[in-house]
């Protein structure tokens, strides 16, 4: 029996293991099939009230024209490749979760796009109707706008979503993450418009407040509240392989080759000259950074790859807020190489230590990617404004407090509401696990 | 011996395998040399020809002016890596026909586009200077025109041509595939010919009929010629395996990003406008959709990966005919989700069906992610039509009912063609495997 | 202990191999601390002195506006996907050196775009201060511009260099690249300078000359220099495996796909339309040939997967300096056909005869793909300007002259530099391995 156990060893990759290795975790199927009986359930009554509420409430422009329609296109478009392939395939690098992360991801997208462009125009069309009474603009009839505008809006929204599934990434239910984002993106449209014109009146052109260091925040309180000791930390199953990384890094390219667009997509003409320019700059610098705190804080000076996944994003992270401001593309690359030294860091550094101190588990370090880098962003506009531009200083404060605070708290409430053991769950040897959700192929098992 | 074969039984990305099972067929080899000459030949004479008839027939715009050009080339691009990318990944989720699938995908890229910028200029151009006597464009000298629309029409053509390819993979030689595209190309263009505003005078921006359904069922009707009884069905080597799977869901995730340039990139501001809305607002529901019910449809309640790279794209094919119409976000979403129950009970129940009782073998199903949507997009013009533009409804109907008759018996003919003992085939156990066509590194079979 | 060699052999991606065969070479960990902190050295001091040039001389355009911005940007956007998923993926192939090429790929694209940045800002806007007295644009006050054109030409200068790397790829240590890039990119601008409009003249939209021919030569003369007899040639670790060569096909096909926005990126209205179509038609014709003489030369008449990786790029690159020219489609049909052809037979013929003649190892045979088609381009358009525009004939001979004279000569002494004992190296059996640089997950090595 010992030599069979032996026989079973493989090589995949490169990486050496053993089968059990890679028996994917079957729950009894009863409980499994309740279980994704209330996933199929949570999203066919959601798909169905999504297309009633579209049926009542959004509609065309009224004219059939929209004028940002060729000039945003392809900017669209680059955003909308970070989003399904660049956070999908980011996500791939766990060696038994990647179809999990690339079509969850997948999934999300599409329900985040249908249910963001109802609660971003309820807040900008249906609400302006009340609280404006001077509205005499196209959607007087209390509608709901569909344009390029708010598609572009409803892929940011949906990029804070994924920010924050890959805090809980392989550690939350397809249920419980569904829930979450039914409350992740009222919430998300709730800062957004505090951070707004009305109210605080924050610059934050590429969104690192609004999207990353909200999603980041919201994520990990989450995470923290579905914390359970046994089975998150040290799990076998949550590792990468050679060539889950390998796909992981498709994740990665996109997402830095795009990052210009992200951060100057909603941009006048001169906001998106520096913004793209910035970006470039930043990214460039992140990536050179990273490689090299990689190779420094590893007592075997090597390159770790979670980092180049990573921390190589940070600076279009860090330069997010202040893209559209002119800090000369000597600050760029300086908010670049210390996104990419602060990211790395928190790679090597603070994820353990969190994980050991206060317990909190963030599958895809979206602390040091998305988290920390934000407040960078928000702290290098604070300190770009107090020089250039007093006025705004103030707003920038308010704008990070802000999200900080709310996303601590509605992440937290959100997190509560998960707990209810009538949502389904993750059992403690279920993370991490493809096999849970997804048909393997039976050939897979014939020789188990 | 038996402990041999155990010891050869190994894991791939989570798959048990013996060694048997990843032992590539390779024909005796007189008779391969002679086959994949005859590729080789096919192909020399083919692109001989193609030069000469650009020789003869093909030249730029008179004036080197497109003006298309800046305006259109980022939709055509995103259709580019739909073609490429997008067809061509998809097909690879055969674990043995992984280099055919992404390979062949791009040699019939290669090849259809320059048969294609023929056959539809001559439709176009040559034609027309025979049928319009008042004919004084550009083109009076009898010549072929090569600018952006036909770059784009180019694309399209090779998008029909994947598809049936698709209902073949793995089954039909590599010549009997150019002979099929040979003769695809030119009925295609008849068809469209037929539908186009000097005939019937059909609605199809995004293709669906004239693209989506015309290739489907080309490619169906090839391949229920082909079909031999030993070793279509049933086949061991026409499996997936874990890694396969990720590389299809590049294929899937671009083909779905990008579909909204697919179906707008004809039109003009006003019609991209609603083209673009209502597809991305179809694909979202449709990737709802098709997670419910391939849930629903499975008895263990797990996702099938095959449902998720597949029916989540029936959106953008049913949404395609009604692209540019008026159906409100209500209907985009409806349509869409409407695509993902059909196409995923397609793959659940219909496709088994169709082996049995008609020995209909499908390899990647394109019954169910184009054609059957394809026919939903034509019914769904015809119920617009029939409410908000009674006239165009008669066209619709027409347009649907030649596409399909066409197809099928173009199809019909070229699949007898195909039979000839003349055109190399593949024989009995020679499915579904890259060994036959491709040079494998010596060391996987050193240990054999 | 025979039999465990046994129970460790493995297939993998339908390859077999043994245990010792994916053991990544780990060199004494003292020496290897050593280099890698010169690795890292290196690049903190290049990064800061970036930084404080940047602070020096990079300023953003004075007035904010960047008329081209809009324009181009798409067209810079499909170039930089080339330059990072194209490049970046097309050198996955080696089975154990995946990280590597997608990662230092990455990382040399990071560093080369801020230091292309400087030193041609230094040749247009420093120089140029200099020596043109009239000199009265936006950059009077010795400033180098960061705009949208810059940004570009970054990238197609990291394109030359990413060439470079291709010839040495897993033979030249990270410390040699480096070095490497810091001289290349002096060298690059230098030739450049000589064959733009104020010497030689040459015309080259597509940088045939400029960026793959330099890139190549540089990199094949440091190749040579950089020659060993053990382990560079014959080492088994220089292979590819079923799944290596699918993620270089990604390179492939993004590579393939964009190219003509890449021969087009830099031209008026009326050169971008000559330039894709050129391209898109001769990139056609080389896919098609290719296989047609892959099949041909190989003697059992299979497809070699590293000239559909490969030689279907070389009508891009036979392409470039003619692409703005009326050649004609025809024209550009031939030319990719000849490129498909010259490059086939580069990979089966001429690239074993130089590695055992002149001793030259070319890892991913940028002879082939870039270096041959590139003077096959340079004399295309010298038989067109003959024919056509004989004025602007011999500046293209000279351009061709300089190139390779200039690349040949700073390419040697590069190499010769890198040769200095005090830059790190790599030892007789530390080539094309992941393992020296990258920290591989330790359960792969559990069981050894």
């Amino acid at each position: 029996m010992g030599e069979e156990a032996n026989e079973n060893s493989v090589l995949m990759g490169g990486h050496t293991k053993n089968k059990k290795d890679v028996d994917y975790g079957h729950p009894a199927s009863d409980g499994h099939n309740e279980n994704s009986l209330q996933f199929a359930g949570v999203l066919l009554v959601c798909q169905i009230i999504f297309m009633i509420l579209f049926g009542v409430f959004v509609r065309y422009n009224d004219d059939g024209i929209d004028e940002d329609m060729d000039r945003t296109y392809p900017w669209f478009q680059d955003t909308h490749v970070m989003i399904v392939v660049g956070f999908g395939f980011l996500m791939t690098f766990l060696k038994r979760y990647g179809w999990s992360s690339v079509g969850f991801n997948f999934l999300f997208t599409g329900f985040t796009i249908q249910w963001s462009l109802l609660v971003t125009g309820f807040f900008h069309d249906i609400l302006h109707h009340f609280t404006d009474a001077h509205a005499s603009n196209a959607t007087s009839a209390m509608h709901i706008q569909m344009n390029m505008g708010r598609m572009l809006e409803a892929d940011f929204t949906t990029g804070a979503v994924l920010i924050s599934f890959g805090a809980v990434l392989g550690v939350a239910s397809p249920v419980q993450l569904l829930f979450m984002i039914l409350f992740e993106v009222v919430f998300y449209n709730l800062n957004a418009l505090v951070l707004g014109d009305n109210y605080i009146g924050a610059s934050d052109i590429g969104g690192s407040m609004v999207i990353h260091a909200f999603g980041a925040y919201f994520g990990l309180a989450v995470a923290r509240v579905l914390y359970k000791p046994n089975g998150q930390m040290d799990n076998a199953a949550e590792g990468a392989e050679y060539h889950s990384d390998m796909f992981s890094m498709i994740g990665t390219v996109f997402l830095w080759m795009f990052w210009p667009s992200f951060n100057s997509a909603p941009g006048s003409d001169v906001d998106r000259y520096y913004a793209i320019c910035n970006t470039y700059l930043a990214l460039s610098a992140a990536c050179v950074s990273t490689f090299i705190f990689s190779i420094l804080f590893n007592p075997k000076r090597r390159i770790t790859m979670e980092h180049i996944q990573n921390a190589t994003l940070a600076g279009g992270v860090a330069m997010g807020t202040a893209a559209n401001m002119q800090v000369q593309p000597f600050g760029a690359l300086f908010i670049g190489f210390s996104a990419g030294l602060l990211s790395t860091a928190g790679y090597t550094y603070i994820k353990p230590f969190l994980a050991e101190k206060v317990s909190l588990h963030d599958t895809c370090g979206v602390n040091n990617l998305h988290g920390m880098p934000a407040i960078m962003a928000a702290i290098f506009s604070i300190v770009h404004c107090a020089i250039n531009n007093p006025d705004q200083m103030m707003p920038q404060v308010f704008g990070l407090l802000a999200t900080l605070g709310t996303a601590l708290a509605t992440g937290t409430l959100t997190g509560c509401f998960l707990r209810l053991p009538a949502v389904e769950h993750l059992g403690e040897y279920e993370y991490f696990e493809d096999g849970k959700y997804w048909e393997i192929e039976e050939d897979e098992e014939k020789e188990d």
